[in-house]
Formats: structure tokens, C-alpha cells, sequence
């Protein structure tokens, strides 16, 4: 379970002392409770390990109790996906050679459990058996430019009903015209949820990553901390998935919702019936589609639409809907003190 | 200065303890502080009395130390104007048979004060020699659809180029429409500030007020409790001006507001060059015409237009402009507990 960074897109509600995997963002629990069970589905909850930062590692250790000090890997410092997801397929093969991995982000909302218990247990058979590197695509439901795009193609293996098809390209977040056209073509959402054996991704890694592969060896002598500070930045996707000829989709059937910004929430939580949601002490009179939270003591909006509203003990934080998705775009203009308020 | 009522038109941050007159709306200061600065132009501070409610005592005593106990007339029960302004008649006569009062809220904003001390000193003036109730109309700025309207007619007196004309009509709050014929016809706003000798006053509530007529006996015989159960509760627009021959008006070159919602705040407080007004730990960016209280905490505003967001430590609230004159019809609807927050 990837669960790094404080997920700024939810300030001020998120902070380095609470995280947003921490925030019931997707149900009445913490997004990690959430995807802790969907991961119990697929493996014993020992086998179970939890990526993430020195500043993070201490709420999350709280949070989920039940895991032992082991099963948190700590990253030393902040390398994009490519460089932690070698690690844990670096960790794993010593504890099991034929280990196959599934990697899940802390923070995405996922419905029915079943159909993911379904399809990643496919996804785990056939990354096992055809030593393929499986990424889980997602169709489209809007014309979304804050995801990227798999192209898919042929169909180049099955198991129990779930076809695999080979991705023929990678495509970053588009406009909304061009999205449309992605719609049209049959391309999926990169859902950032991938499956393989951690021989096969360190192989890949090997062919394909000079931004990890030279520094493997310091894993291979026991220096983690000198590893991260050897490995080159980059996301998985750019050091392997784009470059390797193993990779493949199985497109889901489950709802899938990767929790990217309040203005998601009134599509991940339970909204009234005039579209509002609401976390906490929160009350809307004669207002549509507003997502509200009293988190340190009540809120009332009246009479409007379409707004943000966010109340914490360190900042109230009021914005229109249609600007959350570009939150940073604030922060970089606040103040410190505004920026890390208070929790 | 009549100083009753919390103002609930300021939830959630006027509250019993903290009542509106103590907030600071029209300046950086309370705006009692600021009625008290516009008394002292007429008459030195011993002459002043505050008339309020026993709930609201404690807190003027609090916030403007400078007066004595026996200039606070405490009013046992609110009967609206009409009563307390009798009885502030009755007191002054004992003091002076002379005596000019001066009637003002203490929770307006007036500018410049140097033009309200100069109509008010020839109020009083006109006041005395003339035996007229006096009231100050406004010149209309826009056609307001919350105050009241007087039709003004002949000159009856004059004083240093300040001349009186005679009251032919109270008119009570009307639609646009009319707001504007108002206007069109030379009406004025009826601003609620008063000028007439005690003496006088009380004439004209023996002549025509028998709401308030019959219970006098009682202040006469020392029992003011007694006073305020007899009495009926009424205006004294109602009780004197409206059946009073007497009345007349005297025109003002200083702005006046009534600082009556958040709303008027874009017209009382200095506002940001994008008409943002702010008080307390405010902050907006790209957004304009918002009236944003940071009162326990602070608030930012992003990308949001013609919005009221307050913070207080009890609630925190938003809504659009619009909307807040008509504050009272959402609080009627609002549980005990969100309706009388803490301070």
C-alpha cells in the first residue's frame, strides 16, 4: 500500500500530522481502514506492507494498529513511485521468490469489495503465470482531464473470464475535447493499481530503469538510506510501464474513484437528496451540491450552490467546487501559516 | 443612545454577550465607541445615558468603562421605544425642566462627524425654541427597500441655514417600485435619530399615546418595574410621530447607515480594491465583493464572489450576500444550539 504524501488537494484538512489516507474521505472511515479490507481480500493481513515517509510513518502506526513495526516500509526520502516499488519487489523476493505484488494507493475509494476480490486475484494468477506487469484499467464515466489515459490493445492472455490486454501507449492527463475522443477509442483510466512479480519488476528494472538499476546493489548491502539517495526521482510509470513490452490491462468492473480533491467527495460519499454532502457538524439550508465540513465545530451554509467549505481549527477555507481540483494552485500562494495550519 | 437588542441580523457573531453595538462595523472600533465619540460633539459624557435590556448591561459596562452606573437606564422589560423613550423623557425632566434630548441608536454609522454635530446642536436648537419633534431624514442613495420613508412638506422653522419642514407622512418599508417614486418625489429615509424637549415628548404621549399615557403614575411614584408592566409595547414612530402635529424633519448632509446586515458592511467598512471587506483574520484571493470575518481562526476566501463568511469560535457561516438582510428567516429555522453560539 503506497501511502506518501499529506494529500495537500484536501488542505486544510489534511496536515503532516493527519494525513489524508487518515480522512474518511470514501466512507465513515479512514480512507487506509478502507483500503487495509480491500486488501485482507487478497492476502493475510501479515503479508501486508504500508510504503510511506519518516513524517508520516507515526499517525499511520496509530491508525492502523493491528500491523507490525515490520510491515511499515519507511522511505528515507521522497522518490517518486519507481524507486519505492523496486525496494518493496527487492524486500519481497527475499522473503519468497515466486512473491507477486499488488500495489494500492492508501487513498482511492473502491466499490463492490467483491469485484475487486474477483479481479485482483485474476490479475494476481495471470502476472504469476505469464510474467506479464499488470496495470488495472478503469472505463471512463466522464470526459475527466485529471487522470492519464491507457491505450489497450489485443488481448494477450486470460484467466476465469478477465482478458489482459497489452497497453500500446500511455497517455497524460488531456483536455476535455481530446478525453472525449479517448472515450470514443475504448481507452481506459490509469487506475495506478498494478500487479506483478517482483522478479519480473526488478528485471524490468534492470532492462529499462538507469534511474534505479545502478543503485539496486546498495539494497543488495543492506543500505536503504543509501539507495534512496542514489536513485533518480521518477514514477513507475515513466522508469518501467512505459518502456517495458510486458505490460497489460485488465479493465475493471468495480467503481473505482481516486479521491483527488473535495469536489470529488459528492462522488464518493453519500450525498442529501439536493446533492450536498456533508462530514462532521455540518448543516446546508436551501443549498445544492455543496461539500461541507465541521471538523472543529459546527458549519452552516445557507442559500448556496456549487461551494467548498471547509472548517478546521487552524483555517476555514471557502472556495467554489469547480476550483478544489487546483487547490495547489492556492497554496502556493499562502503563507506559511495558512498552509500548515493546525489540526 | 438606545442600545437594545443583540442584532441578530450579525449571527453568529452578535450574541447575548457580545451584542452588536460591541462589534466593530462601521470602524476599527465598537461601533457604541463610535455613537459615544458622536454624543460628546453635544453634550459633555455625564449627560449621556445608555438605555438597555438587563441581559445586555454587563457587557456595555465592560466595553465603555468611562460611564457611571446611573448613566446605564435599564430596562426591565423590552417594550420598544415608545415606553423607554417616555421614561428617559421622565428621567431627564427631574434632572433639568428644560432638558433636550437627543435620541440616538447605538449602532449606526454616521459620516462626517463634524456635519452631525452641526445639524444635531441645531436640532436641538430648533428643538427648544420651537417645541417640535424633531427627526433626521436622509437623502435616499438607492432605492432601499429596509427603512421607512418620511414625506417632507412646508418649512415651519430655521435655524443657521437648517431648516425644519413639517412630517405630512410616515411611509413604512416599501417595494422597489415605490422605493423609487420615493425617491422620484423627494421623500427622505427615516433615520431613527430624534430630537425634542422632554418636556414636549411627554405632552404629546399624555395627548396621544394611550399605550404609554396611563402607566406614567407609576415612574411618578418611583416604580419603574410597575412602569414597564403597564405599558403597552409600541414604537414611538407609532405611539407619538404618526398622531403628533408637532413633527417635523430636518435634512442631513451626512452619510448614515443603519449597519442592519452583513450586507451593508460593503458600504460601512473600507473595502479591498476587489469590494472584499474583511474584519479579523480575513484573507481573500480572486474573489471580490465578500464580506469575510476571521473571528476566532482564520478564513480564506478563494475564487468566491459576493459571499458573507464569518468564523466564530461557536459557528461558522456562509452565505450569499443576498441573502443576509433576510438572516432571521434562517434562524428561525436553526436549532437552539446553532442559534446562540458561544462568543
Amino acid at each position: 500500500m503506497l501511502a506518501g504524501g499529506i494529500g495537500s488537494r484536501f488542505w486544510p484538512m489534511s496536515t503532516p500530522d493527519r494525513p489524508k489516507q487518515l480522512l474518511p474521505l470514501a466512507s465513515e472511515r479512514a480512507l487506509i481502514v478502507d483500503t487495509l479490507d480491500r486488501a485482507r481480500t487478497l492476502a493475510p493481513l501479515e503479508r501486508v506492507r504500508i510504503l510511506t515517509g519518516n513524517h508520516l510513518a507515526a499517525p499511520f502506526r496509530e491508525a492502523i494498529s493491528d500491523l507490525g513495526d515490520r510491515q511499515f516500509l519507511i522511505e528515507p526520502a521522497a522518490r517518486g513511485t519507481g524507486p519505492v516499488l523496486a525496494w518493496a519487489a527487492f524486500e519481497a523476493l527475499r522473503e519468497d521468490p515466486e512473491a507477486v505484488l499488488v500495489s494500492l494507493h492508501a487513498d482511492h475509494r473502491i466499490e463492490p469489495i467483491e469485484s475487486f476480490a474477483d479481479l485482483l486475484l485474476a490479475a494476481a494468477a495471470l502476472a504469476s503465470r505469464e510474467r506479464l506487469l499488470l496495470t488495472i484499467g478503469v472505463p471512463p464515466t466522464r470526459p475527466e482531464t485529471g487522470y492519464g489515459y491507457l491505450q489497450p490493445g489485443d488481448t494477450v492472455a486470460e484467466h476465469q473470464g478477465h482478458a489482459a490486454r497489452r497497453v500500446e501507449a500511455f497517455h497524460e492527463k488531456p483536455g476535455v475535447e481530446t478525453a472525449r475522443d479517448y472515450i470514443e477509442a475504448g481507452y481506459l483510466w490509469n487506475s495506478g493499481i498494478f500487479v506483478w512479480r517482483a522478479d519480473v519488476l526488478l528485471e524490468e528494472v534492470r532492462a529499462h530503469a538507469p534511474e534505479i538499476s545502478g543503485a539496486l546493489q546498495r539494497l543488495e548491502a543492506g543500505d536503504v538510506e543509501g539507495y534512496f539517495d542514489a536513485v533518480e526521482p521518477v514514477p513507475v510509470d515513466v522508469a518501467v510501464l512505459e518502456r517495458s513490452s510486458r505490460v497489460a490491462t485488465l479493465p475493471c468492473t468495480f467503481e473505482w474513484d481516486d479521491v483527488g480533491s473535495w469536489a470529488s467527495l459528492t462522488r464518493t460519499r453519500e450525498a442529501d437528496p439536493a446533492g450536498n454532502v456533508t462530514l462532521g457538524d455540518a448543516t446546508v439550508v436551501e443549498g445544492r451540491r455543496n461539500v461541507v465540513v465541521g471538523d472543529a465545530g459546527p458549519v452552516v451554509v445557507w442559500g448556496a450552490d456549487d461551494l467548498v467549505v471547509v472548517r478546521t481549527r487552524g483555517v476555514t477555507f471557502v472556495t467554489p467546487r469547480e476550483r478544489a481540483p487546483d487547490l495547489k494552485s492556492l497554496l502556493s500562494r499562502l503563507p506559511e501559516a495558512l498552509r500548515t495550519p493546525e489540526v
